[in-house]
């Protein structure tokens, strides 16, 4: 339990399936990962206004509101990107007590890190979204640059280039980003949220 | 920025605003903030009830949720107790901007803490509730049997008792905990949120 031995609690009165059945959905984390320029913070953002146009409380933490706040902390050695997995994790964990449907976007290379989010919440709350793609297209998309900065030196260590980038080997959902669109993207994961009764069907 | 000067990210196509216009309610953080024993905890999960009853999406952080989870590794030296306020400030700060009313429940003992977490809010999302109540009364309560702790000896160091407790000069609301009940603490909070239309008055 941590270094506080002496916190003790009340009990909170409202109940995270009280606030699922006033949402009128289940709480889940839309876990995106794969290589920069995958498609994963735009396939994202398409989702979090498709959810929101379908009633759906949803919330989506990203480079922008995470690195630059909660964890400006911290850097990019491997201890370093396990606890910014880890924060992630958690705060992921307390939006979906909290009812939400979070969507999260980052590359959280390492399988270790991601199958102890997905232990950390509650069953069935942790959706493992791949979006595979080669690191050659990647490379071609480069939308951020970045790939032109590390051959030119200006980054020395980029996941998927000289950092390990370890693709999930169960994800319950693959999107194959060099075939599929944005739209068809986001609508296999709306499918897999209705299928399994996430989001209710009636709504869409 | 911090220390990831190579982030860059897609801004969310749903806004704060809008979440609030779905909600019938403005986002706000209430920190509540006072002496162990002081009323906190009691008096923020029954205000929890109170918004979750009037329709509010609200969420509670505490030392279970926080502590146990996100702040586990963090313990009680000055610095972490800082870090700790910060990255609960983070957190409020990402449920603000996800629609949440947020209340949160913990000592802060620092005022520098909590004007830092004001002034990382958005104008006028917090809202600083003082559960005011004198040391003696506090240790009479001793709900958690911790202020014993300390005189026996068990507990080093204890806010209030050997370590500072620095009281609000301007909160938004201060409850006599002394002389208010639990009930009349809890019409206090809402009958400011409404003053103040946070929350929508015609939903009461």
């Amino acid at each position: 339990m941590g270094k506080s031995k002496h916190i003790t609690w009340h009990a909170s009165e409202v109940t995270k399936s009280e606030r699922q059945q006033r949402n009128q959905h289940k709480s889940a984390v839309i876990w995106f990962t794969g290589l920069s320029g995958s498609g994963k913070s735009t396939i994202s953002v398409a989702l979090e206004k498709a959810l929101f146009a379908q009633q759906v409380h949803t919330y989506r933490l990203d480079g922008d509101n995470v690195r630059h706040g909660l964890n400006q902390n911290l850097g990019f050695s491997p201890e370093d990107r396990k606890e910014n997995i880890r924060r992630i994790g958690e705060v992921s964990k307390l939006m979906a007590d909290a009812g939400l449907v979070t969507v999260t976007a980052f590359i959280s290379p390492y399988k270790a890190d991601r199958d102890a989010v997905r232990h950390l919440l509650d069953e069935a709350d942790f959706i493992e979204v791949y979006t595979a793609c080669s690191l050659t297209e990647c490379e071609v998309r480069d939308p951020k640059g970045l790939y032109q900065k590390v051959r030119s030196g200006e980054i020395a260590e980029f996941t998927g280039v000289n950092a390990p980038y370890e693709a999930p080997t169960e994800p319950e959902i693959i999107l194959d980003t060099e075939t599929l669109t944005v739209e068809a993207s986001v609508s296999k994961i709306l499918d897999y949220l209705q299928k399994h009764q996430y989001i209710n069907t009636a709504q869409v």
